[in-house]
This record gives structure tokens, sequence and C-alpha cells, in this order.
């Protein structure tokens, strides 16, 4: 890509706009709503140009990426649609997607070809300066493009997210939505309930945590404002895993209670055997 | 202390060793049940001499650290206390207090000097592979003495974790098997119930996981067996525990349900300020 429109220096928008960069081949743009992280990007080297215009920011970008939370993808779009560039490529890195992806695909048809990315990569920091060249390194991100999204579009938006060094998927919007129910939203709220569950305790319980407790938790110190917003739109899987966790514990507190240790063994030993599916860090 | 003998090389028996040897002020016996542990251990300079007979590896040293499994330690258990030279400081270092504590302290009583420890340090894995010179460095040492403890054994013990770069704190057994439950025990069960939990939508979820679905289940890639064993010896506190996580997402699932985000928003708030309150990694 020749130029790169950026929405929303958060962590991942700031991490993208660093690790373009560095690569040296695309002139990179900054759209953010204040013009001090604009400054602030352009005083690191990590972007060429910015605008809190977002019409400005994307007239000439052969792809724009929004990488702002969901609402304000909502209230950006009509603007970046209208100022867009016929035949640019736009993307958004929203972690939940039927809710916005029909909505989106149709605001940009015809004039530009969207087709909508979920990178798996990020902190429990969501500010600019958790911001980091290999943030993609290694991740993986999942395009979820509508039945009508130009294929040709979907391969050069594949070739975009690989070279900044991520593995590619693709799944439908409402699949997606499902998986990260389980592998994303799920675990924060377990997370969360941990952390608060202890917490409840008495204020000495965490003051005792081991490395364990610390990464079982981690999740759990991400925003509040973008989590409740992750939540609420995905509300129906969320709750639907959430259900299957408890129905998970009360099986639980079944082998806990046999008089033989051998079903918790199994049960242990099937959890390993799933985790140790998981592929090593690159 | 000047000589320390080892029960145990597994992950935390050979770490201890390797650490002492580093530090360089105590001469280090491990006992093992394989000859063929004992060789690597001196191979690699991290113990001074070793054997398969208990009774030998204990007979002059200062202090005994116990390391193996809570079963192994109560067959063990007996032939240190006849083996051990009179006045010895005895401890160990297993999961849960309250089964065994009792128990052991009589046994050494009145020839050995016995206080039980907990350092909160490991990993998933549980062998002597794994073990690092650094692994007590920062982590949390819980020491749960008995009522008829000698405080001087106390001190002495005290500054022996603390010497090995541990912070030591002190909880009576029974509130060490509560704290664990919710700090630990608990953990490890979420981590396996959600593995599987994922697992079970499909052999495909798991392949879209990010950084925080790896973290929040490291834990369940640990060793079942030893697994099986810790949760069965805590049943009553973790079964208590795994209760109270039940009724916080049952809880969850009304924020869920509600119209407003409100009260979802200010319960991330409270899991973060809790999150937040964890001591920085040293």
């Amino acid at each position: 890509m020749k130029k790169v429109a950026i929405i929303g220096p958060g962590l991942l928008g700031a991490s993208l706009a660093m690790t373009l960069k560095k690569q040296g081949e695309s002139r990179v743009t900054v759209w953010a709503r204040r013009a001090e992280a604009i400054e602030e990007l352009l005083g690191e080297g990590h972007a060429d140009e910015g605008f809190t215009d977002v019409g400005r920011s994307v007239a000439d970008a052969d792809c724009v990426v929004m990488c702002t939370p969901i609402g304000a993808m909502r209230t950006l779009a009509p603007a970046i649609a209208q100022g867009v560039r016929p035949g640019a490529l736009v993307t958004d890195v929203g972690s939940v997607k039927m809710p916005v992806v029909h909505e989106l695909a149709a605001l940009f048809h015809p004039r530009a070809r969207f087709v909508s990315s979920h990178p798996m990569a990020g902190s429990e920091q969501s500010v600019m300066k958790a911001a980091r060249a290999d943030l993609f390194e290694g991740a993986v991100c999942i395009l979820t493009p509508t039945e009508s999204a130009d294929p040709l579009a979907i391969d050069e938006l594949k070739q975009f997210w690989r070279k900044l060094g991520c593995t590619v998927r693709q799944l439908s919007p409402a699949e997606h939505d499902e998986v990260v129910a389980l592998i994303s939203h799920l675990p924060h709220l377990l997370a969360a309930a941990l952390v608060t569950t202890v917490g409840e305790r008495g204020p000495d319980a965490i003051a005792f945590a081991g490395p364990g407790f610390r990464d079982t938790t981690r999740v759990a110190g991400g925003p509040p404002a973008m989590w409740s917003e992750i939540l609420r739109s995905n509300q129906v899987a969320v709750r639907k895993s959430t259900e299957a966790m408890i129905e998970k514990l009360r099986q639980i507190i079944k082998l806990l209670d046999a008089t033989s240790d051998s079903a918790m063994h199994a049960f242990l030993t099937q959890a390993k055997a799933e985790r140790d599916r998981l592929p090593p860090l690159v």
C-alpha cells in the first residue's frame, strides 16, 4: 500500500503506524481527535502527516484502517465514506463484527471496498504509549468479509496483514463473534470475576499471589469503557459462553465431590492436552 | 545454613539446589528416587552429593527441605524423622497445609524443628529440566507454623527464604489453605474449565487465540497428577471458592442482561482496581 490512513492512534493504531513506518514502504497519515496525539506521532517519526479532520486524512489513501472503538467508528464512517478516494480499501480492527460490518459495508459500497479485520493483538493497555512495532508479529488476524465483499479486496487485505507479521484467517462475521466470545470476551470476564472474588475475601489475599494468578488475571487490567462496549456489542454470544462456563464449573464441583481422583485427573489431562495445542510463541 | 538436604529434585527442589549452589554458602545434598536424577544434578554442579536412601541424605543436614508431592512426603517423613540430626530445621514446600502440617509437626517433634513453607513460585512445568536459579527471586513464601512451632526455627526459616530472594509472609495453616484455594487452586480450575469449554466448540476455536487467552490459560498446562492431588487435599476450600465463582458469574450474566452499561462498567472498574493492586514484577 503506497498510502495508509490510520483513524485513531490508540494501542493498535499507533502500533500499526510505527510498524508501517519502520517497514518504510508506505506513507502514513493519521487522524486523531486531539492535535497533541498527532504531534506526538509526527515527533516520533511514526507518521508522515496527520489531521483532526477525518475527510482530509483519508482523501488520497489507498487503504484506510479504522482503529477507534466501535461507537466512534459508526460516528466517523459517513465522513470517511464521503472523503475516501474511489476504489480505496477500507478496513477496521474492531473486536466485534455482527453489529457493525453489514452497516459499514453498505455505507462504503460502491465507492470504496470494505472488508473487516480483527488482529488478535493488544494488551491490557489501550493507550498510545504502549504502542510497539512488533505488536502484530505472530498474531492471528481474522478477516470477516461479508458475502458481497470483493475477492480482490480480501486478497489485498490478507497481504497487508501478512506483511505486518500476522497469520491471516477468515471467518464469517457471525462465526467470528462466537469464537471471540469464547477466546477473548469470556477470558476477560473470568479474569475480572476472579480478581473481584479474591478481592472480596479481604484486601490481603491478593498480596500472596504468584505468577499463575498474575497471568490468569492480566487482562482484567484492561480499560473498563472499551470492554463494557465490547461486551455489550457481543452480548448474545458472551452470555452463551458465560452460561457454558457456569455449567463447566458445576461439573467441576461434581469432580471435587467424587470419592476417587480419577475423573478429576481425566479432566485435567484433557485440559492440558487442549492447552498444549496452542502454537508456541514466535 | 551450612548443609541443606533437598528431598525430591522436581522443579522447586532442583531450582532450590541450583540457587543455593550459585550463592555458594551451603553444601547441598539431594535425595531422589532415581539415581539418574542425582547424577544429572551432580553433573551440572547443582549439588555436592546425593543419595537414593533418604536416611543417608538427611544425616548431617542443618536444614531439610521436602520438595516432593504431598503423598510422597507422608511416605518419606518417618525415615527423615528417624535419620535427621537432632535440632535440625525441617520444612516442606507443599501447596496445601491443613491435611499434613499437624501430622508432620507431631512426627518430627521433639527431635527436629518442623515449620512448613509454601514458596509461591513455579510454572506449569513440574520437571527438573525447567529448574532455574531465579525461580524464587521476588516470589512470596508463606510460612504456616503450627501453634507449637519454635519461634527461633520460624526466624531461621524466614532468613533462609529471604536469602533465596523471597518475600516472607506468615499465615495459619487454615488461612493458608483458604487463600491458596482462591489465588492458586481456583485459577487452575478456571484455566482448565476455559480451555476445555473452548475445545468443546470444535478443534478450531483455539487456533484464533491471542496473547490474552494464552496467559489466562497458561496454568492449565500443569501436570494433572500433581494438580488432582492438590485439589483433593484442599477439597473444602476449593469447593467453596468455586461456588463463589459460579455466583460471581451469575451476577455477571445479570450485568450482561442489563439495559444500561453502567453496572458492567462499574464492575470492570472494580476488577481493574483490584488487578492494579498486584505489586509490579521485580
